[in-house]
Formats: structure tokens, C-alpha cells, sequence
């Protein structure tokens, strides 16, 4: 059977992330819900990575096994019809028999973005967390340095989280100011990402730009020695996964 | 009474429109329905220009009499609880005693963005409308210059619409093309607009850019020489009021 490669964007404000479950409208239930008009048959899809409920993508990729035959460029506008508005296949390729999409991943990008105009931009708002408050991007950078690396991001994950492993390489974190369109912008570049860690991330470094937190603190968190867990975990909306690299 | 002006911005996607009606959720209705928690009682609100079913503002104008004081700055905050999301107070003033949102406009500025990706942007799907299809700009342009200065728009204007003097200044029309962002902007200066005008003058400069309409039938159409009417009446969805002028 042959093997396709989907690259997704969404909007996941109303949906309950991306993984199927028994109760909520979910990314893959809807993207397997359209393959299954498609081919008349259930068609069970392999994605790069969850995202959580209210967390969007711009790359996120899948892959699965067409049962038949369907010309592999038509597939985007074929599922068009198909989806909801906020869930739009950009593009499907042709994959090796045994790309795995979640397997195979290398690494993935984020993006956290902040409103920092006085009130909240409204075009922008499902894609954003307003944070009008003053932040002090230098004392961020620093923080960003010392997270920057391999470490055991064990504190850095949803509590309950049952993964042995939580050593992961973060390998950057870029601050970017955009004064013009009032808004910064946290972009996070890794191997690998735990549970709800770009949120978590996003919280500490919120709380270090505002002088609340320090980057000993953060030094003393990664190392495991304080019992402090990291964060809070900052809003979903502003969350975004950008892309997942192979 | 204190006469109080504000600036507000909205996602008018799920909205009837800027004025208020029996049926359905408006801006109005619900700026008019947050005031009166404010201050106890009926307030009766004036915009700047009614905006139609799903069309956006960046910036509206409103006034309205206050019954009693609140501080004017702590407005916005005040307003931003009892509004939703999608409707934000940006500015609060206090105006002259004869200050009219609607008569003392000298001119509005709006824009039409045109979503010019392979497959519809998400994060903008709500603010655009998706046009992937080539357009010339150039023969676009040349249709701009025609449509601009003081003409009768009697044909750009909604069927069955009972104003009696339809001459308007068009000052200018600009035509941007993004190619980072996949955009094309098209930007109308005017003294006054008629009703569903802007969405007409798109949707006739669109059928230009296809080379399915030349600037030679805007002209007749303008000059009142043909019955043809202008347009289609391209989709709400890329229609934003960016700026009252007064």
C-alpha cells in the first residue's frame, strides 16, 4: 500500500488537541473522518507529535497507507471539501514504504507568540497570549542561554507524566522583538519535546522578564536541585508548531 | 453630559453587522449591552459607519453621552470584562459636547485582503479571503486610477439601497502585493462610501486581474452608459474598516 505524507496546518482553538479520544473534536478524529469518506474505509493516521487542546500548527505532518490509488497532489484539495475551515492540508508527497511519521522525527520548531499591545489585538488573538506587561528581554536571553543544551528537562513536563527518558537537547531559544506589529515572539528549537515543556518553558522565562524568577533559579531547577517545579504553564493559544524537521 | 469617544476593533465574523437589529448579535448590541451594566441604564451609542454582517474594524469610532463620570482612561479595562473576546475598546476620550461619530467623519480608509496561498492561511482565514488564482496587478492598477476621484457610484452600490446622492470621492486606491506573507492588500481612501461599495469595487477589480473585465467597462459602468451593475460583491470576510477620519 502506499504511503503518504501529509503536511497540516490548524487552528486548535476548538479542538481538544491533536490526538483522538473518546470525548471532544480532535485533529486526527477529523482528518480520519475525511480519509474515511475519501476511501470509504477507516483509515488510521501516524502524526509527528501531539499537540495539546487549543495548540495550532503550521507544519505539523502525518503519515498513513492509502488502500487505493488516489492521485497523491489531488489530495489537498480533495480533503478541502472534506475538513472543517480551520484544519487545511498543505501539501501530500509520496513517502518510503517505512516513513513513520513520529518515529522518524529529528527535531521540531515552536513558536510561542505574545500580544504586547495595551489591549488585545483581536485579529490575532486565538493565536496569541496578551502579556501587555513590561519584560525584560535581556534578563529572558540570559535564561534562554542556560536552558539552551542537553539537560534533563524532567521538572519541565506536566506533572503525571509517566516518560522515563526526560533528557532532551534543546538546541535554541530565539527572543524576537517585533515593536511594529507589538508583539515578541519565542521560537524553540529541539530534539524533542515533553509534555506541555514549551509551555513550561514559556512560563519560566515570562516570569524570569518580569523579575520574578532568575536564571540561578532556573540553574538550580534543571540540575534537580530544588524541589520547585518549573513554569506556570503558559496559555495554549499561543503555542504553535511550526515544524517538524527529518 | 459628558460626551465620550472610543476607538474599537472587532472580529466581526459572528456578528450581524456594526448596527443594531431585532435578530441577531451586533457590535452595537453588545457595546450597548456592556455600557448599560457600566452605568445602570440605556446608553445609546453612535458609529462612525455601520460595518456589514462578518466585515472586521481596526478602527471603528463611536460616541455616546455619559450619565455620569468614569474616569475616561480606565474605560477600556473597565469595558473589556463585559465584552467578548472579540470586540476591544483600544481608546477612550473625551470629546467636544457636539463631537457625532458618524456626521463630523471626513473620511474612512478601509482594507480587502486577499489570501493568495496554494491552500487557505488558517491564521488569517477569519480576515481574508482566499484568492490563489494569477492576477494581473498591473491591469488592476490601471482600473484603480479609473475608479479613483469624484464619480456616481450609483452602480457600486447594493441593489435596492434608497440614498439619494451617490456621488463619492474616491481619493485613492493602492494595491499591495505581499509575496512573503502571500497577500495582496487593496486599500480604499474615501470621503464616504456606499452601501457594500467597497466589496463591489473588489470584486470588479478581481474580474480586471482575471482580464475578465477591462477597464474600459468600469468606465461605462462609472459614466452610467451601461445597466450593467459593477461587482460581484466580493466576500465579507476581507473587508476591514482600518480608520475614521475626522
Amino acid at each position: 500500500m502506499q504511503n503518504i505524507r501529509l503536511e497540516i496546518t490548524y487552528d486548535g482553538t476548538r479542538y481538544s488537541g491533536f490526538q483522538i479520544q473518546e470525548n471532544g473534536a480532535t485533529i486526527q478524529g477529523e482528518l480520519e473522518r475525511a480519509l474515511a469518506v475519501l476511501y470509504k474505509q477507516k483509515i488510521r493516521i501516524t502524526g509527528a507529535g501531539r499537540t495539546d487542546a487549543g495548540v495550532h500548527a503550521r507544519g505539523q505532518v502525518a503519515n498513513y497507507y492509502a488502500p487505493f490509488q488516489i492521485p497523491t497532489q489531488r489530495l489537498p484539495e480533495a480533503l478541502k471539501s472534506l475538513l472543517p475551515e480551520e484544519i487545511v492540508i498543505t501539501g501530500a508527497a509520496d513517502a518510503a514504504g517505512d516513513f513513520h511519521a513520529r518515529f522518524d522525527a529529528k527535531g521540531k520548531i515552536y513558536t510561542y507568540t505574545l500580544d504586547r499591545a495595551p489591549y488585545p489585538q483581536v485579529m490575532i488573538r486565538r493565536f496569541s497570549h496578551h502579556f501587555p506587561d513590561p519584560l525584560d528581554l535581556a534578563l529572558m536571553n540570559e535564561a534562554a542561554r542556560v536552558l539552551e543544551g542537553e539537560h534533563d528537562f524532567k521538572a519541565f513536563q506536566a506533572k503525571g507524566s509517566s516518560v522515563k527518558d526526560t533528557v532532551r537537547n534543546l538546541r535554541k531559544v530565539e527572543i524576537e522583538d517585533m515593536p511594529a506589529e507589538k508583539l515578541t515572539r519565542l521560537t524553540f528549537y529541539g530534539d524533542g519535546f515533553l509534555y506541555r515543556m514549551v509551555r513550561l518553558l514559556t512560563g519560566s522565562l515570562l516570569r524570569v522578564g518580569q523579575g520574578r524568577l532568575h536564571k540561578e533559579d532556573i540553574l538550580l531547577t534543571l540540575s534537580g536541585e530544588t524541589s520547585e517545579s518549573a513554569g506556570p504553564t503558559a496559555s495554549p493559544r499561543g503555542l504553535c508548531l511550526e515544524k517538524v524537521i527529518y
